[in-house]
């Protein structure tokens, strides 16, 4: 029989825990108690646990030459369009690329850092998993920190972790599509939020409800649909345009602004003559479906080539003092035929 | 001044040689000449080149429960669906899993390999870049099997290496696409192919050819529409729709089939009732576009999975004697309304 290495999921499987608690305990945290800590580390050390890169002595080679990237999934296309954007920039300046997909789940997250930094790599960009900003648990980036590798953060961040960030201005995108539908002479706008868990999704509903105040509409709460992985879109729009009388739909991202406009089509609607529907994220679909859905655009490539200069220029200018920018990429409208026009 | 580690980069620059070329040198390549062998072994041991794994003392530790993909590019919706298969299995089987995107580059797939066996990792899922097949070098692949490292190559396979492989049927895919066109009536069919220089669009545009031998129709070469780099399709689509009499065009991806049915409409043409369109890769774009475009689909989560079960079961199981898999997937098609009813 080969003998097998032990892995954290091992670890975790001997105590009961989950795989973060065994790498907080490994890696020292606070947040662990000490028993529990001394417990498991002396099982691992005992079973010869061997982190691919143990946080004990992680020590970082400079310039390797190498980038982590984590995204939180890769069926979305706002993600593609950013990893694009990184690629070209690190190419050019003669840096590889290895990724990790978090698959929206804090422990692969985790597992994920100490995979990347196995390749002894220069700086990592990330987009947190929704489970780790649900958890507020960043100890594994905070950890990363420390041990000298720079983090940037994209799209989705945490004003916890100080480190190095691009950000969409989300709340602003959102204010001006509301304000669009106003503009057009909506007055009953809802809207479609299946990322109310994101940092992300939760400034967009400001940016909309900021719209409605400043032009003294109503908040009313039956027009804010949230979608999660208890309920079902289709059957919440259904009851949404059966009980409400609703001329605008104003939806946070790509997947949930196609639905919305097949089932407002379904239901006999005319777009945008009856009801104006606008989406976030620029990617292929919402320009190739019909009515073409008017957009929010975050010039996702853009901010992958803005995170990537950014961590290359700390990564190769390391200066004796630290300082953290945080650059917001602003959003603009594109306007397509599911509005009505100014 | 920080010393910076030298890289292969460097190195091939020094002898205006390719990175590949470098690689196969340290590698100890038969296809480089003693002369260049020993000029750069030599250069790099002086400069103390160090490979993030070097070919010399790589020594594979078994049981890393890491497995590593190279994919030719991430905006593919095949590649991301095949991605998709491939979590799952990795994901149930305790396994981690870490990405290098080849963009399509030889030199890019040589760096990517190199990066993922510094994980240690048990095995590579693998889908070759274009420019690998075009050029026929395959060495870095032999370079690792000999290793040790498993490797399983999915949808763009080679006979010159011996491997478990997982592949589309695809000559009959299109066979049956094209099939299916003479079955409606369609008499004179094009096909468009941006993928000829890949072994899929090879076997794709052969089935073509064979369903129109068999339905006795002549192949008509102006009718057969090969896009690259150096030509743009809708030209080369307002050219075909000027110049011949064309009532089906069966595209060979995604892209080209949302190009091709944008231009006949744009020519004025009705879709299905002047010219029909069978498109490959069944993404989300062909079902949301209006008409819907009927598709050939390929079952790529279907494949990831199936690539990453024989890979795991091959890491889990070593035998005595070596044997290799090559799994062949049956594609169907996807009526929607871009072809007339049979």
């Amino acid at each position: 029989m080969k003998k097998k290495r032990i892995t954290l999921k091992d670890i975790a499987k001997e105590f009961n825990v989950s795989i973060a608690t065994v790498s907080k305990a490994l890696n020292d945290s606070y947040e662990i108690s000490n028993r529990t800590k001394s417990m498991i580390q002396e099982y691992a050390k005992e079973l010869q646990y061997k982190s691919n890169q143990s946080p004990f002595t992680y020590e970082k080679q400079k310039n390797t030459k190498t980038i982590g990237v984590i995204i939180p999934n890769m069926l979305n296309h706002f993600f593609t369009k950013v990893f694009v954007g990184i690629e070209k920039i690190v190419t050019e300046k003669g840096y590889n690329l290895i990724t990790c997909i978090s698959n929206e789940s804090r422990d692969k997250e985790v597992t994920a850092m100490e995979l990347l930094k196995n390749s002894n790599l220069d700086g990592v960009i990330l987009s947190m998993a929704e489970e780790t900003q649900v958890k507020k648990d960043f100890t594994h980036f905070q950890n990363t920190i420390n041990q000298g590798v720079p983090i940037i953060m994209i799209d989705r961040v945490t004003n916890e972790i100080e480190c190095d960030k691009v950000i969409v201005n989300d709340e602003e995108g959102a204010f001006n599509a509301a304000n669009y539908f106003i503009k057009t002479g909506c007055q009953n706008i809802a809207i479609v939020s299946n990322i109310h868990l994101l940092s992300v999704g939760k400034l967009r509903l400001e940016g909309y409800k900021r719209a409605l105040v400043e032009a003294n509409f109503p908040i009313d709460d039956n027009l804010i649909l949230k979608v999660d992985e208890f309920n079902d879109i289709d059957t919440l729009l259904k009851i949404l345009l059966d009980s409400k009388k609703v001329d605008a739909i104003l939806c946070l991202e790509e997947d949930s602004a196609i639905s919305t406009l097949k089932m407002v089509l379904y239901k006999g609607y005319k777009v945008p003559e009856d009801i104006s529907i606008i989406g976030f994220t620029n990617g292929v679909l919402p320009r190739h479906v019909t009515p073409a859905i008017t957009t929010v655009s975050q010039h996702s490539t853009y901010l992958g080539e803005a995170a990537a200069k950014i961590l290359i220029d700390k990564i190769e200018n390391e200066n004796i003092e630290t300082s953290y920018t945080t650059k917001v990429i602003k959003t603009n409208l594109i306007e397509r035929d599911s509005t009505k026009r100014l």
